[in-house]
């Protein structure tokens, strides 16, 4: 059976890419921790010379041959076989239907977009980006247009990039649904008579900071013999299961915020670990998408480590490390501080309650502006006025509104919406798994979190891509996403808190 | 003239080569400073499928069309294009007349033949590793044969691949001069009554040792923009200009070895850091070899920072920070210190007057093994009866004798030289450059150190390969490479100390 040969070939091919992969991104970590201020440019030029080479080589005519022959074979493959040939047909169709002309002007308006935006956000001023975010939004229908996605369906293409399974009805449906429930609880906590004070924290000395936060990344399970944590402007993690590298920054009058951004990226890195290493490169071995990479971040990071179970553990630790700085803070004062709920304008400073209110935000002007409801040059006063709808607040200027992110800057449109979908997620996965794996709350109490980490990587991270993102949850949880698990999670969390 | 069009796909392919090497060598300095200890195997499937690319990209049989076309047009080249084609040719062809059956048995040797010596280096025992040396000159002579050389030839083969322009011929006349008069110089040291005390730093805080060697290497001149200064279980300098990864380790009892360990890469990288950006990749823009970038660093760590001068502006400073660990050491015991000479069989342990005896111990061996006076199982006796001729010792067991460095493991033959002449150079470029620039000695008793990298950067780094090890030599110098400038600088330095 000569396709078994060309079936060994396209395995190994994948394995090498992932390889090439891995090192590009290592470049990347490189470039965000270690990078000389001077070197950016040389940097530049190494990227893309090596992100040429390996776009070159993933494109080869040979691998769409093989790829033929084997989908002419589909029914005599074995399953396993059969998900690495339709993971790699659509990442090659991906990386061979775009033309080298578009990825060239994407990759020169990327740079004097991102310079753009960055100089009118300074300046607070949303018409010197418009016109930039307007080739960008051309250039992404230009690209959709590549795959047969034109008008509404073209949103759809660059959620599918993201999350494979979803489109924009369907999360149009969720975030309907939640927002229903959200917005009015959210309004309940925000008026609550209790008020959580998060600047009670001052001079945390930042080794002691980095020593707790290792010790509790540690026991939640991140490998640190295949992994690191440094330090860098904003908290990321990258690399592949073998070798992870997350970062996170310090502040000495906010201990929270580097904890909770490490178990963040803790969650992330634990699902590459998760992942088959033997599989590297391969369908089998790379994380769903986006939505779902954010399910095990938020878990850990809200279900898990803002919960009583998890302080009852780790409150006397914190204690003994911060002794003095900690004096005069009660221990519902500083579970207050880990559960606070603000109105404020950033997203990225946002809590877990408001946090998903700034996506749908966000996931209504952009399928608004694929779908020409709004032009670019309403954007700032739909935003305000949404804001007002969803958040309660109008942003005071357009710094801290709709020129607050980076993502449009780079054309990267479909991105936000995983974020408040992995926080459902992450919410019903909670919920299905407190059932099947009874007393993980004594485990937690007794900073055990083997059994949990065990059925994340038995039920998710083992599977790779084998499950698209809905029908991952519907396989793991029994139903469809849905908004209803995090509902009830935030109102039993919060509800208990404040109201 | 189509040639020229030529010339410019040469210069850019080179380029693009270059900024390819670098991202190999960034993994590897990677490797040795962030790896984490699980992640050894996937680092080295990445390392390899970077190298199998970057391999094939370095032999596509279109650039010798190309060189073959402008090798044909050589005199109407300008000066710089010339260089540049007779550089790519010495690299093309090193690539290509290598077959890569020979390449893949050399991989799988050198893997199988560390282990082998690390094993017998730990049981002290040459015997289990002989069969591995046997098969590792065997691949060596089966390499120089690829380009015809053959004999003793195949010894002056692997020396040129490190110092373009040298030979066993040329390096045997420089060493039989040099240990004529060093042996009874370093004999009437160690007889002196004047004993250097090495054993009397104790508990120097690392954070203050760094902060130390950071302001000495910030001053000599070396560029923290482009550059960086991390921790490795051994001192290294890698990548090139434009990021330049250099390494130290540090030991509380024993300041000077992190101090001068790191102004020795300081050196090397400065002359990186000296190369032409714009000319990355081509000849132009690398270094010489090992012995002229070795003549940088032991110029930067012997010459100037073990001097009277050197010491005479730092040594305020290392006792502000060190007041309390320096308190009972006298300025001359430091600086005895800083100049002591030992009798001891471990090279990486000597000091600057043994050193060079080590290195033609290990010269006088490598060529009587290629041309076949010696036979492998006689290495031992061998080196015990030249160790006490050149160093007046003979090594308790193989363990600190032939069997101490990792270089033969690695089939490294003709480096060990390199060592010496770069110490030879040192010298010779330091007598020249007190003549060229006058009062250089005074700049160092200020701190300063502008006028001397500044003659460097013209005299030597500018050039890049231009001119091969000798002749760079000649014409700077005004006369070809000899023994007599360190003999001399060896005789001052230690004769005004010892004798």
């Amino acid at each position: 059976m000569p396709y078994m040969k060309t079936m060994e070939h396209l395995r190994a091919d994948l394995h090498r890419l992932g390889l090439l992969h891995s090192t590009q991104s290592l470049l990347g970590w490189d470039e965000q921790v270690n990078l000389p201020a001077g070197s950016a440019n040389h940097r530049g030029q190494q990227a893309a010379a090596l992100a040429d080479l390996v776009h070159r080589e993933a494109t080869r005519p040979e691998v769409g041959a093989w790829l033929v022959e084997l989908e002419g074979h589909a029914t005599a493959l074995s399953e396993d076989d059969q998900v690495i040939v339709r993971e790699a047909r659509r990442d090659y169709d991906r990386a061979t239907r775009i033309s080298p002309d578009l990825v060239q002007r994407k990759v020169a308006l990327d740079s004097h977009s991102y310079h753009a935006w960055a100089a009118a956000r300074k300046r607070r001023d949303f018409s010197a980006f418009a016109p930039f975010l307007e080739r960008q939004l051309e250039l992404a229908a230009e690209e959709a247009a590549c795959f047969g996605k034109t008008g509404a369906a073209a949103y759809d293409y660059h959620i599918d990039k993201h999350d494979p399974g979803l489109d924009a009805g369907f999360i149009q449906g969720l975030f309907t649904e939640l927002s229903r429930d959200l917005v009015p609880l959210a309004a309940a906590i925000l008026e609550s008579p209790v008020r959580a004070r998060t600047d009670i924290f001052r001079n945390f000395p930042v080794e002691k900071q980095e020593a707790f936060l290792r010790e509790v990344t540690t026991a939640l399970g991140f490998d640190y013999q295949h992994g690191r944590l440094d330090r860098s402007l904003h908290p990321f993690c990258s690399g592949v299961g073998a070798d992870i590298r997350m970062t996170t920054r310090f502040d000495p009058d906010n201990p929270l915020d580097s904890l909770f951004s490490s178990i963040h990226e803790t969650g992330h890195g634990m699902y590459e670990q998760g992942l088959p290493e033997n599989r590297l490169g391969t369908g089998l071995g790379q994380a769903v998408g986006m939505a779902v990479h954010e399910s095990q971040s938020r878990l850990w990071e809200n279900q898990i480590s803002r919960s009583r179970p998890f302080w009852s553990h780790w409150e006397p630790r914190f204690r003994a490390l911060f002794a003095e700085e900690l004096k005069g803070i009660s221990s519902e004062e500083l579970y207050l501080a880990i559960n606070a709920v603000e109105r404020q304008p950033i997203r990225v400073d946002a809590d877990e309650v408001m946090y998903n209110l700034h996506i749908m935000l966000r996931f209504r002007l952009e399928r608004a502006l694929f779908n020409r409801e709004i032009a670019v040059a309403e954007l700032p006063a739909v935003w305000a006025e949404l804001s007002q709808e969803l958040l309660g607040l109008v942003p005071e200027h357009d710094g801290e509104g709709c020129l607050q992110d980076i993502h449009w800057s780079g054309g990267a449109f479909g991105y936000f919406p995983s974020y408040c979908l992995g926080n459902m997620m992450a919410a019903q996965l909670w919920e299905t798994v407190q059932v099947a794996v009874p007393g993980l709350e004594s485990d937690f109490e007794a900073g055990r979190y083997g059994r949990l980490l065990r059925w994340l990587r038995q039920e998710i991270h083992q599977h790779g891509r084998r499950y698209d993102t809905r029908e991952l949850v519907r396989r793991v949880t029994g139903r469809d996403l849905s908004p209803a698990p995090l509902i009830a999670y935030l109102r039993d969390r919060y509800g208990s808190l404040y109201l």
